[in-house]
């Protein structure tokens, strides 16, 4: 049996490398258009599985210009640039020859150097001591197992809460070992910061996204279905737009990816 | 007399809006090529000088593909889609036909929502009792008038610091106001975290910088031609890249971009 995430980023050939058919799939249906951390996983694996990409995932922006119908979609890759270690790209993402997302990718080749984590994960505790979270709406979210740590969205309507953090554990519900479309996706896990300040499930969504990718294959292979702590603050609110800074890390203190994002919200 | 900054800016049209041509500027220049932030700034005055530009700069993320050369270049703009109160942009600078740097833009309109400024800027001295920095090399950082409050650089090959962070005041040394060009530039200022860490000038180079603005047109009005505080920190340094997360902020505590970049660097 093919899991849900594998068989969301199955994508058709044509006669281009560079351009390659799929649709959206309804295990991943967000309020509107699919979870937007499927897309990335999406655009992610579609470069990795095209014949001149270099190496692994480094970065990726991307950017969220409408919504994307529930349907089939067209993906335009661009390899822009190869140099010796890193390559850039280009990717759009189409619905009836209308632009739905764009992003920007770096890939590229590891080498053996200097390392350290200088970011502190979170002291919380292990996820078998924190209750699993029942939520099946957006249906993405049964997807995942899901704990809890600190900052759940609100309960009580108007319950502002003084800090914009939110700490959870995640691993994939079916125990689909971790990969990169996987950490991508993964990166916008998180619920809009601004329902936690104000206590109100106001409209946001986001914008821009942008993820770096620090695991390497045998650090992805060490965690397998493993659960991820996946930790996001906001850092400023203001005229209908907001920014919100990620960290995501193996159970072992080890930062496997950090993220970024620009998230639109209303009134 | 026009401002070096200026004068890099300076484009010229061509038959086609979404075609424009300019050069790099020796006062701006780099150890190899243009000083980054300068190839930022032109990007987002290159967009908001487009006949279709809407509203102000709300995320860009520059990737750097190859070294620009000293001399003309060539930048394609696209506005892929233009919403309501948002406009997505992708930008490429091109030399003899070359890719050298792409970019991603939001651009947006503002409403009057919730506001908040949720992260702390650092307690640091006033920029009037920290010594200025006379720093003539690379020639780009003659431009600035630069005071260190932490995080210097390593005088002593092979110093070692146990944290990546710098933090610095900024502004321009010639007194021209700070814009969003000016913002994007600033988003660029630090030098490469991996010399802190490990004392030594290991070759280094951002490879894809994101840069979200918060400042309203009226709060750069405000703070003029006044110090900007810049602080930056590395999160990981792993296998020959590192992500650094930078915010800036006006002396009165209000943060006016975030910005985060990936960098490769050497051994």
């Amino acid at each position: 049996m093919v899991h849900p995430f594998d068989e969301a980023l199955e994508l058709a050939g044509t006669d281009s490398p560079n351009r390659l058919t799929g649709a959206t799939h309804p295990a991943w249906a967000n309020m509107v258009g699919p979870f937007g951390g499927m897309t990335a996983a999406t655009l992610v694996g579609a470069i990795a599985s095209h014949p001149e990409a270099l190496g692994d995932p480094l970065a990726l922006t991307v950017n969220y210009l409408a919504p994307i119908a529930d349907g089939p979609f067209e993906l335009l890759l661009n390899p822009v640039r190869t140099n010796r270690t890193n390559q850039h790209w280009i990717v759009e993402l189409c619905q009836d020859g209308e632009p739905k997302t764009t992003a920007t990718a770096v890939f590229g080749v590891h080498r053996d150097t200097w390392t350290d984590v200088e970011a502190v994960m979170p002291v919380v505790p292990a996820p078998e001591d924190v209750e699993r979270r029942g939520q099946d709406f957006p249906i993405w979210l049964s997807r995942f197992d899901l704990r809890m740590v600190e900052g759940a969205p609100p309960l009580t309507e108007g319950e502002e809460s003084p800090s914009s953090t939110t700490t959870l554990w995640v691993r994939d519900a079916a125990g689909r070992p971790l990969d990169y479309p996987g950490l991508a996706a993964c990166s916008d896990i998180f619920f809009p910061r601004i329902y936690l300040r104000t206590g109100r499930l106001i409209p946001a969504g986001t914008i821009s996204l942008t993820t770096y990718f620090h695991a390497s294959r045998d650090e992805l292979a060490a965690l397998g279905d493993d659960f991820l702590l996946c930790t996001a603050r906001a850092l400023r609110f203001s005229r209908g737009f907001f920014d919100q800074s990620a960290t995501l890390w193996g159970r072992d203190g080890v930062l496997l990816a950090s993220s970024h994002q620009l998230v639109y919200f209303k009134g």
